[in-house]
This record gives C-alpha cells, structure tokens and sequence, in this order.
C-alpha cells in the first residue's frame, strides 16, 4: 500500500482524534515518555472494533470464499527482501538540516515549495539542484537546505538475529512476503491446483520519516491481505457473481484529463463491474472481481458510499511489482485515504523468489489429456564432422541442434544439406550426416508461473475511515447528542445494561442481566453511575447499538404490573423505546446484531 | 514467561512436527532461504486453530469478564524498558567458541556437562570458572571454552525508530509492558474504579540463543495476557465462583522435598481452590482465583487433564518482577511445557513507570464516608524567634513543624516550652510563640498504587499442547488411522463436504451443499479427489469433526428413494454416521460445533 495524501488534521479528523483517545478508540503509544510519532494503541473501544473489522474481512475474503489463512513471522531475514526488491528499492528521499539536525523527506519539501507533483521518482541530484534552485529551507528551523546531499533511506525497520550482526532480519513492510516466501509449502497444501488463494491479517511496519495523520500514515500498521495465485492462461474470476455491480471508477485517464496532472478535480464515472471489463476500464479481469466483492463489504461495514471511490493508479505511481493498480479511498476531511490496493503483481514475486533461493515457484498442470508434440532432434555424426570441420566441428554440432529446435524445415531441403553459421561463416552439411529425425512426445503437462491478485486492506485506515463515517450529531430533549452509527455486528460494545439507580434492588437485578447477556456471548458494558441521559449519551458515543434499562416495572413494583420480568430496550439512531421480556432479551439482541431481526420489529 | 524445559524432539513431538507441516498446521519460515531457527509459520489449518483459541480465550478472559481489551505496538521506545527493568535484567548468559564462531548459552552448557541446576543464577565469573574447571568443550566444534569469556546478552530485538540512532526501539519481549505504559489513560477508561483488568493477544519477541523445540521455544510468539489491577488492601477476587475446583498443585516446597533439588520426580497435590487458600499452599487469593478459572478452559480447549499441573516457581526461578508465580504446564514426550504463568507483580511495573515517567501510575481512592483527621500545624512567631536564634531561626522553624507532625504531644509539655534539636545543640522554645494547633482536616480519599494479578498464556504452546494432546491412532476396516481428536468449535476445518464422485451431478449438488454451508458461517473443506476412505482420512489427520457425503440416495437415484435430500454425516472420533436432510444441515452441524447438540442425539 502506498501513503494516503494530504492532511485530515482538520475539524473532523480533529474532532476524531480527541473523541478517540477520550472514549477509548485509539491514542498515541507510551505518551507518559513523550510519544514516539506513527505508534498508536487501540484502547478498549477500539481493539474490539478492530477485531471485529478483521473478523468480518475473514468471513468474507477467506471463509466464504474457500481461501487458505496462514501466520507467519513479522521478523524475516535479509534473503527475502534481496529477492523483493525492498532492500533496494524500498527507500524514501531524505534530506538532513546542517543547523537543526532534523530529517526531511526531500520530495515533499520539493513538493510542497513548487508546482511539481510526485517528487518521488526524481533522481536524488536532480531533487538536490531543485532545491538548490528554489532555496527551500528547513521546516523546523528555516535554515537553507541548498547544497545538502539528498540520501535514500531505507523504510524497512532493521534488527539482527541471535547475537552479533551477521544475521540481519528486517520487519516485514508487507505481510505478503510472508506468503510468496511460503509458496512452495503452501502450493502442496493446494495440492498444485490452480487457482487458490492464500490470506494473512498480521502486522506490517515502515519506518516513515514523517509519520501523521493519526491512524493514516503510522510506523506499524496492521494488513489483511490476499494472495490469490491464478494461471494467467486459463484461469478467470467468477464474474458473474458481481458483474451488476456499480463501481464508481476514477481511472488514470479521468484523472489526466480533468486536472491535466492528476488532481482530485474530476469525477469518478458508475459503471458496472460488467461494463467496466467490456469497455477495458479495468484492465485485469480478476481485479473488477474484487472490486466488485469488496465494494459490498465495505458498505457492510459502514463506510459512506457518498464518500468513496475506486481511483486507478497513475503510470508513474505503480510499485515496482504492479502493472495495474486500484486503490480505494474514502474521503475524510475533504482528502481520500488509501484504505485497500487491488494490485496486479503478475508474476513478479515468484519469479524473483525462484532466482534467488533456486527452488520451485511454479506449480506443475496436467493436461486433460496428454498431448503428443513433435520434437526435432539432432545426433550428428563426429567421425564425418571432425575431419570435415576440423576444430569448429563441435560450434557446429552446437548449432545445428540449435536450428532444429528454431526451424525443422531448414533440414527438409531439396539437395540434401543443411546451413548453419558459425562466428560468421556458413558450414554447409549434408543431412544424412546431422542424424536430423523428428520424434513424437507425449506431454502430461506444463509447469505454470502463477501470476499474483492481491487485494490489500489497510485495516487501521478502515477503522478510521468508519469511525469518521459514523461520527453524527443531532438533537435529543433540546439537547445536542453526538453518537456513532456503527453497525451493529461491528461495535465494540452490543449492549449497555443499566439501572435506572443503584438501589432497591435495581442494582442486583442489573447485573444478573448483563451476566446472563454475556454468558450468551455478547459484548456487554455495565453502567450504574450518573443519571440515566448521561448513561446512554456515554453509550451513544462509543457507538453501542442498543441499551438495555432495568426499572422498577422490571421488579413488579412500578404503576404497571404486567410489565414484570421486562425491561427497557433503547435503540442508538433513533433513540426509539420496546419493552422485552428478560427470557427473550439474549436472542433479541443477537438477532439485532447479526441483522436478522430488524428494531421495529420487535415485539 | 519463562522458559519450558528439556526437549520434545522424541517420538511424540518428531510425529507432531512431520503431521504439522504435512498437513498445514507449522512449519519453519523461510525454508527456500534455509530458514531462520525460532520462527515458524502457521499453515492455513494452524492459523485458523490458532485464531480459534485466541477467540475461546477472549471469549473467557474478557468478554465474560466484563474486561477490556487493547491492542498496543510491538515496536516501544527505549524509556519503558529502562522502567521495566527489560534493558538491564532481560539477559542470557553466552559464550562464543574461539575456533569456530558458535555462541552458546553458559548455562545450559554447565547445566548439561555437571549437576549444577539453575546456573542461570550464576554471576558470570562464576561460571567462566566453572567451564574452565569441567573443562567445557563448544558443542558444535569441540574446542575447549576455558578462558573464554562470559558475556551478558540481552534478549530484546533492538531497531532504529526515524533516520539515524538517536531514537532505539525495541520489539516487546512480553505484551504486558504495552498495558503498564498506559495505565493513566486506561485508567480513566475504566473511570478510576479498582479493580479492573485489561487484555492483550499479540506478538512477543525474544532473541533465543538456542531456539528450540518446535514451537515451544520461539524467537517471536503470541501472548494472551490479562493485566487485573486490583487494590491490594481491599479488593477480594470472586473466589466462591471456582472454590470447589479441584488443582494439581506442584508446590515448590513439594519439588524442594522431593527431589531435593527440584526434579520432576513428585508428585502434584490434588485440592480445592479453597483448601489451597485455607492451607496457604496458594498464598495470593487472585492467582488462586485464576488457576480455578484457567482449569475449566484448559478442559475445554482441549488440554488432557491426565497431563497438567500447576506448579509454583522455586525462590530462584522468580522473574525480576515477580513475589509468587504459578506456571500451568503441559506435559509432551514426558516434558513439562509451561503454557500460562500467574503471577503476581505487585506495584513493581506501576511503581517504576511512575519513578521514570513522572506521571502519575495511581489511582484517587474515594473512601466510603469522608474521614476527618487531626493535622498539627505550626506557625512560628519569627519576630521572636529572629532575635532569640539569629542565623538558626529558620532552622529552628523547620525543625518545629517536622516535630509538630511526628509528634503532637511534644508541645504540649508542663512548663509551656517545647524543644527542638538543630546540628546536635538543644533549642527550647515557649510554645505560645510556636502557634501550634491541631487542624481538623476532612479527607475524600487516597491515593492507591494497584498491584497487578497476570495470567499469561503462550498461544503457540498452547497450539502445540492442544495438537499433541489431540493426537490419536486406531483401526478402522483393518487399516490404522492417525486421527486429531479436537473439540469442534476449536477444529479449523468443521466440515469437509464430499460427493461420492465427482459425476452424474454428485459434485455440482455438493458443491451447492459447501456454498450454502460457508454462507452459514461455517469453516467448510470441499474434497472431491480420491477415494472417500482416503477423504475421509486426510479430514481425520486435520481433525475435522464432521464430514459430509452426497450419493446418489441424496439425489433420489439410489435404492432408498426416502432419502433424497439428505445427506450423510459422519462423527470423527467413533466414525458413526446419521442421515440428515440438507435443509437441517447448517443448524444441526453448528449446533454440533457450539456443543448445543450430541452427535448421539441426531434425527
């Protein structure tokens, strides 16, 4: 995944930040210490929407769709990443203050001083002369830069293995190198069937030199990643399954043509998966698939469909491993946000790990049927080519073996001799000394490089993409309520349970509730402090879908007997009221979690 | 955690480690570069195990406990380790070969080549002398390691955080310091009421000298820790919910009296969580509560309780942090494999976080009633006592408010002077020029440092127990079968979907069958290769608790038309199979899997 753009410390994205680290979404690590920039912990609230984010994204890319999931390492060692690419061109263009000693990315300060766009793929002494030119200075202290050398700087965190430093191992920058890495094990586990597609939800860390942002550009981030290895040949995508579905594409060309240098002015285009492959829109077949397969989920899991596009890759913007790439992004603060790359790395990954390691990337395909090929060869007869050719005679064998391959009927000529050059000169040998014949093979098949489909989340990305696309405001009893309008199968928290007060009994009868809610398997918070508004505005703001209340009907003592033995249930969005039995109250709530029981529904 | 002891590489751990990789559960990373030692890769059936285990562990730990979870990053600066005691303490004892470069553990080394047990606690002189004195040779060259030094090395991963090394990071060697580092804002979380607890699953990283045993010693693992702060004065654990739980409890007075010097030759007690209290084999009532709490999950994920104990750390054995641990351990190929410990850390984590941070690691206490308490003050006339001791006064002055509060009564002597001592001389001074008084002050509460109950469980070893524990032969039709007898819900696959062939129709309706089960959420494998027998098997060696069959019966062709539309499902374990209508399918076999229903019990 490449960076986000822009900046979202804006209202909403500030608004965010402070809701979160207040109500236990996500804060900045070991702040008692000062803070290390890029580090966030996902406090209560937030770990549990994380969990419940990857566990949606298992259920849909891996369970549903009979994909494998493996774990593997974070800490990988150096021969990986030389067969990646990471070591060597996995780098960020810095420039380091003589005054100040702070390290700058030299392409954003170029960027950011000048009307050029994607500094990156500038040569680091042509980024030195532009800033030279343009005497760009020290953001931190204003001192000149011109005439500081800008240096490459590798974004993979290093580390060494056992003791001594002749085992160097790097934090993965990527999870999927912990599949590729693995696809000789795990192409028996497949048992050499093409397709099959391997998943990972781990961690993936960069060592950013300007980490912000809050969640969007971080030093460590989690990924859930699919691998899916397809023959390029034969293999095509299910794409029936999605092809009515509507993408809202914002192609290369789009985006060239409306602001002429790849701005966000112009508009993504609707059209259906089906359209987008016919009119060549999305060039990989496999990657309408999954555009198509994810834009459901995301919807699922809460992200504003208003507020979201699928933007194609600029030419110049590819990694090293893509040859088509689409990204989604949702839109926070009036920027887009990186949350998912559909990239197509064709087979560049199990080549490279094939070179470097010398064992099989490949998977060997069996015919249907075996076919019969013809297969010239030649068996040229020394005891004449010796004293003929003399020390060339070998070159000569050597080339007539060559020229069967490449053309057969160079043999079928009308007077019986054959041309082959050697350094330049021509040796004319007759056929019935080459031994020329033509054999028939029976092949049961072929070894097939699979090419990689890779659907990449960013899942810290997502969770704030959701948290941002939740966040409402509205009026309840005169007064202004903020609340999160998380899905129900997704918020941290199912249910609070509450009494109206601690006392009369309301208390004990409560939390026999909230056991016997969580002994049923669901997330519950219990809450007796304060007045009850207080309670659910609380709940409101960590996006907790329903409310359960304990009163004193609930005891058999309130004006209306016949409500004993039921309580209160509140709905978040609408802040609308039933009365449940307490018998019913577990399975109510887990059929409103799990969508099959709608609130207006109930009783 | 500590370290497990001795090796499982005999029969029982070589069969486990040849299925693991056979089957997908783990194998080493990186074997095309030829591996790393100490990093494993969980295979598409070990991953999903894993993920099963950590979900039950959440579901019991947290969920059902009304905790909280976070999830902090693996990467930490230098400052929380130099408080955590981890950049001092956190060290192996080494010694590297002269001739041909290989760094050994010291201790282990003596440990093998004498009777010294526990050399880890040695001083390194001490153990320098030792090899010189048994005359210790390298393992892996044999050349002699008398004289050579021996070295502190510390276990963390270090990295560079940004550019340059100013900023050193390291990878966590246990989870827990990411909770402890933010105790002020999850304290506030949990609104500053003790007790509470908070929760971690994630990567640990520890870099072993010798890495071994399979999984059981690892460079990077899974912790499932659980953090509970409690008021050490006054919170009491729920001790009634687990007191009739019966413990097998290794004492270390019961090792220490066995073999004499802590051998595996005794024999654990067995008693109730409440006589291990009444008897003070337990000392902390918190740990004694979670060894009740752990034993029933321990049962249900699959732990053979015929090869479990607890057993207490022997004095020498306590973790830098630690004033009593009990460690929950497997037994595998007549090893003990510790998989959890319990330990109670004290205020040790909190106190050194504040001493170092400078942040308050406490908590405000309010007492039930406000308490009123006498305050002696003073207010020293120093226009009389200026003139009476000159250069002294204010020394003097002093001295009379320490003495006011250590000892009130001192001013209220018979001749009305009270005195003070100053550099050794005697000052008396008349008490009405002391303003001495006793203030009535009214205190809300108090400041409390919690003390912090951990129970840590390894995941991976955990993993490997449950795999080992699961392992089983018999014979079916005359043939052994290897089979894993894994509880349902934790098995990765829970269904394998079969046609009796793949023809006349039998796969399409059964890959109809898989589509519909995946869509019910569950783990599904579709095999239609081979002969059923060895479909069947390979489910077996995975531990797949049901399999479904279509024959011709389910498509109506057979010879029992009533059966069309059923499907035949098969029970792992006693390979017994019922019908059941497709239609019922889903709900019987989740039903199956959560444990609602028997497999006796069927139709």
């Amino acid at each position: 995944m490449s960076e986000g753009e822009g900046e979202t410390a804006g209202g909403e994205g500030q608004r965010l930040t402070e809701l979160a680290k207040r109500r236990g979404f996500f804060f900045q690590s070991s702040a008692a210490y000062g803070g290390v920039a890029g580090f966030y912990t996902y406090g209560p609230q937030g770990a549990t929407l994380k969990t419940n984010l990857e566990e949606a994204w298992r259920d849909r890319f891996v369970t549903r769709e009979g994909h494998m999931e493996v774990d593997a390492p974070d800490v990988m060692p150096e021969a990986v990443f030389e067969a990646s690419g990471h070591l060597d061109t996995f780098d960020d263009m810095i420039v380091e203050c003589p005054a100040c000693g702070a390290t700058h990315r030299a392409d954003h300060l170029i960027e950011d001083a000048t009307d050029i766009e994607e500094a990156e793929s500038m040569a680091n002494a042509e980024a030195m002369e532009v800033i030279a030119d343009n005497d760009i200075g020290c953001p931190s202290c204003g001192e000149s830069l011109a005439d500081e050398p800008v240096d490459n700087f590798n974004l993979m965190f290093g580390t060494n293995i056992g003791p001594g430093d002749s085992a160097p191992g790097y934090l993965r920058p990527e999870t999927a190198q912990g599949i590729f890495v693995e696809f000789p094990q795990l192409a028996e586990y497949a048992r050499n069937q093409l397709p099959f597609g391997v998943a990972q939800v781990g961690k993936a860390y960069r060592n950013e030199i300007s980490p912000r942002k809050s969640l969007v550009r971080v030093r460590e981030f989690t990924q859930a990643e699919l691998e899916h290895f397809v023959d390029p040949e034969t293999d095509e995508p299910p794409l029936e399954r999605v092809a009515d579905v509507e993408l809202p594409l914002y192609s290369a060309d789009a985006q060239q043509r409306e602001g002429g240098d790849g701005d966000d002015t112009g508009e993504p285009v609707e059209m259906t998966v089906r359209e987008a492959v016919d009119e060549g829109v999305v060039e990989s077949e496999w990657v309408a698939f999954y555009l198509g397969l994810a834009k459901g989920w995301y919807e699922r899991v809460g992200v504003d469909m208003d507020r979201f596009r699928y933007r194609q890759h600029l030419p110049g913007e590819l990694s090293h491993y893509a040859s088509d790439t689409w990204d989604a992004e949702t839109e926070i603060d009036g920027d887009w946000v990186e949350v998912t790359g559909f990239a197509y790395r064709g087979d560049y990954d199990l080549t490279n790990h094939a070179a470097h390691s010398g064992e099989d990337y490949d998977v060997f395909k069996q015919y249907d049927e075996p076919v019969t090929v013809e297969r010239p060869t030649v068996d040229p007869d020394m005891s004449e080519l010796g004293p003929e050719f003399g020390g060339e005679a070998e070159a000569v064998a050597a080339a007539l073996e060559e020229l069967a391959e490449r053309d057969p009927d160079a043999f079928r000529t009308e007077d019986g001799t054959v041309t082959v050059e050697v350094d330049g000169e021509a040796y004319a040998v007759p056929v019935e000394q080459t031994g020329f014949a033509v054999e028939e093979v029976t092949e049961a098949g072929e070894r097939v490089t699979p090419h990689v489909v890779e659907p990449s989340f960013g899942v810290g990305r997502l969770v704030y993409t959701v948290l941002a696309h939740a966040y409402e405001t509205d009026e309840v009893d005169g007064q202004q309520r903020t609340y999160l309008s998380l899905p129900p199968a997704l918020a941290p928290t199912t249910v609070g349970v509450f009494p109206l007060m601690d006392r009369d009994g309301l208390g004990e009868r409560a939390r026999e509730v909230a056991a016997d809610l969580r002994e049923a398997g669901l997330s519950v918070t219990y809450d007796d402090s304060g007045a009850i508004g207080r309670r659910y505005r609380r709940q409101d703001e960590v996006g907790t879908p329903f409310c359960v209340t304990v009163d004193y009907d609930t005891l058999g003592e309130g004006d209306s007997p016949e409500l004993e033995g039921t309580v209160t249930v509140r709905e978040r969005d609408t802040t609308a009221q039933h009365r449940v039995a307490v018998e019913e109250l577990s399975g109510t709530l887990r059929a409103l979690r799990d969508g099959s029981l709608e609130f207006g529904e109930i009783g």
